[in-house]
């Protein structure tokens, strides 16, 4: 790409949709970016930058003033103009408000007014509604006026005279029905709107669980307000997706794959300067034992292994119960049981390993006793992690911090602690 | 629920929809679910067992026979069905195949013809296709003789008289266009179809990169052999996000919450076992410095900071790194840019926090030559970090070899020996 000359690319660019420039853009670092931008055609700019990730589409936008930011968002959904708009700084985002038509500032402005993280959030407000007393004729006849009907449409929504919500009917209904008979007959009424203020993984849960299409969203008189579209929920679940991933390294997952140093650095930075506490931590558990240490080298050979098995048994425990907690599937009522299977494994697990470790150390080192310390530590350290493992994020959500975000670290702490506690305050023991 | 009765119980699961009950089952351990699935209604059991993930699927099937599966079948989707017969051992499959009706066969087979992780293998073959020299009107005349459409239908295809594929016709365009104009002169031909054996991951890039609801399947002259549906798309996105997730803590994405001990314990072993030579290699390094450590005991409290702060590291960039990957964002021409990323962010942190580091050795410790030596040790490691978290996915991958799977265990094994040797290293060449 860096070789081709500016034509040449602009050409490339102009034989994409939309969807590939987005991929192209965010597969880019930040300065090919910029000029990549530059050479977009003006029509397709809205399009492009709806598409992208958040923290892609914020850094283009910097570039922007008011008034191009205006043009692209012309032809856009109010849902992905409020998307773009939450992007901008506050004082940005009431010029460009401001410089809007009239009614493209009330749509946006009805989506605006709730949090992005709600249904209200990811709605668009571009929906076909119609009357329940009317014969499917009458429909036919008046969707035929439209000029085109919103994407994705698959069901068209029935509401009373005053907006209120009563329920669906399915295009593919619509068109194998008699066109003699109403609305009212035909229609599905066994789907609840969705609140406006539900959160959006909830949203997502939903769409996942009934195999939906679009949805309806309503106040809280039951005032039909827009749809939520698949295509929405599917960022949703992937960003739920990669969330525990991301946070289980301290990352942010709507962090763009090439953002810079300086936006880089700090976050991960934080991150580092929490683990160096808690690795302090387990070294102040080490000192307290260098008398020991100094007797016996091996102990400080071996101490690492003890100390590794119980992260790593204590991380697959977490991951599954992070993972099922995500799914909605571990509740107060099978904890017990998941907390047994875990212990119950790592009871396994640690015997398996630590025998086959004891006799490892006993071969190396020609002393018994250090093999049965390092078999007593490592069973002790698996279980604990198992515990750990099951209870921390519970217990982190029961405290409503985020089990995916804290829960590595504290875990970490937790086997690291408890491996050097029991493997070298056993040695102090059997040695002293 | 343990407490209801057996009658109570049958009464709360008849007023729930069949995705539900396939969620309480997903979130029940394994004896409980038995008792529950003999406690649903017949008619809905079909419904249930294809909402269930694989494992929890599998589980069921194992306690009921070949008529019963056979008669929980009828109704569904060639593709659930395929789905369910995948779980099955070969010879029971071949038996449930028999008994199916001749039509029935014939559907299921033409989709268990293709890798289950395949386009193929997703699809299912309930399409509604039209040719294109038919006007709208007849095409409406003709959707009216069916007395339902499949679900989730939002274009018909269009196909010649050899039945291969030309172009979709959107409802939404059949509904506002004039009836008398011919599917031809509507219909969009700029979709291209997706071939049967696209792997099941392109699918779902495509699916989220242009919004579809539904797309055609079609072998390699063309000719349409079913569609693929969004729902079935998202399962797919959802198990792909998870991979990364479940894969870096050696765990696998398809895994079952509720799996009993027996399930769970091999596969975990295993892992530890891995770890369990990484873990001593990394002694066998602390090994080499045993004169060191006994020399001056401090190094043996400070040592698993290092290695420690390494791993934290190095695992940030190899999720990043990993993440992009299955973003797709990452490839040769973007490869170099990433990793002086990665280095300078490294270098950076480096410099931060082995400088703290540093300082609390030598207030510790009163010792500025292990200040010095914990200072150079972190630096290096942490820019060994970024150099392995970005390459080793690569090449990885490049190997063959699942980076999600054995990226993180070759990374701490790295970290760790270099965190080790390096610190250790220092310090015999200092204090000698």
């Amino acid at each position: 790409l860096d070789s081709g000359t500016g034509r040449e690319v602009q050409r490339m660019l102009q034989s994409l949709s939309p969807q590939s420039i987005a991929q192209l853009l965010e597969s880019s670092p930040p300065r090919i970016r910029q000029v990549l931008w530059k050479l977009i055609d003006r029509e397709v700019e809205g399009e492009v930058l709806q598409e992208l990730a958040d923290d892609v589409k914020a850094q283009i936008l910097s570039i922007m003033d008011t008034e191009e930011m205006v043009a692209i968002m012309e032809g856009l959904n109010a849902d992905d103009i409020a998307d773009i708009l939450q992007q901008l700084p506050e004082r940005v985002m009431a010029e460009v408000l401001s410089a809007m038509s009239e009614s493209d500032r009330q749509r946006v402005q009805s989506v605006l007014a709730y949090d992005e993280e709600t249904a209200g959030g990811l709605m668009d407000t571009d929906t076909v509604s119609v009357r329940p007393n009317l014969t499917l004729d009458v429909v036919l006849r008046y969707l035929r006026r439209h000029e085109k009907l919103p994407k994705s449409t698959d069901n068209l929504f029935v509401v009373s005279r005053q907006d209120r919500f009563i329920g669906l009917l399915p295009l593919t209904r619509l068109l194998t029905a008699d066109p003699s008979v109403t609305v009212r007959e035909i229609m599905t009424t066994d789907v609840e709107p969705i609140p406006a203020d539900m959160p959006d993984y909830e949203v997502a849960q939903l769409f996942a669980k009934y195999d939906w299409i679009t949805a309806p969203v309503v106040d809280e008189n039951n005032r039909l307000l827009g749809r939520i579209t698949i295509d929405d929920v599917v960022d949703v679940i992937r960003e739920d997706a990669d969330h525990s991933l991301m946070s289980l390294a301290g990352l942010d997952e709507e962090e763009d794959t090439f953002a810079p140093i300086k936006r880089t650095a700090p976050r991960r930075s934080i991150w580092l300067g929490i683990n160096l506490l808690t690795a302090l931590l387990a070294s102040w558990v080490i000192n307290l034992f260098q008398g020991t240490i100094d007797k016996v080298v091996a102990l400080a050979v071996l101490m690492p292994i003890v100390a590794s098995m119980g992260g790593v048994a204590g991380s697959q425990t977490l991951t599954v119960i992070i993972r099922g907690m995500a799914l909605g599937q571990v509740g107060r009522s099978n904890l017990r049981w998941l907390l047994s299977r875990e212990i119950g494994t790592g009871a396994l697990n640690g015997i398996l390993w630590s025998s086959v470790m004891g006799g490892i150390a006993a071969l190396w080192f020609g002393d018994l006793r250090i093999a049965w310390i390092i078999i007593a530590a490592m069973a002790i350290n698996l279980v604990t992690a198992a515990f750990a493992g099951t209870l921390l994020p519970v217990a982190l959500r029961a405290l409503r911090i985020d089990p995916a975000l804290a829960g590595g670290v504290v875990l970490t702490t937790v086997t690291d602690v408890v491996g050097f506690l029991s493997f070298l305050g056993l040695a102090t023991w059997f040695f002293a």
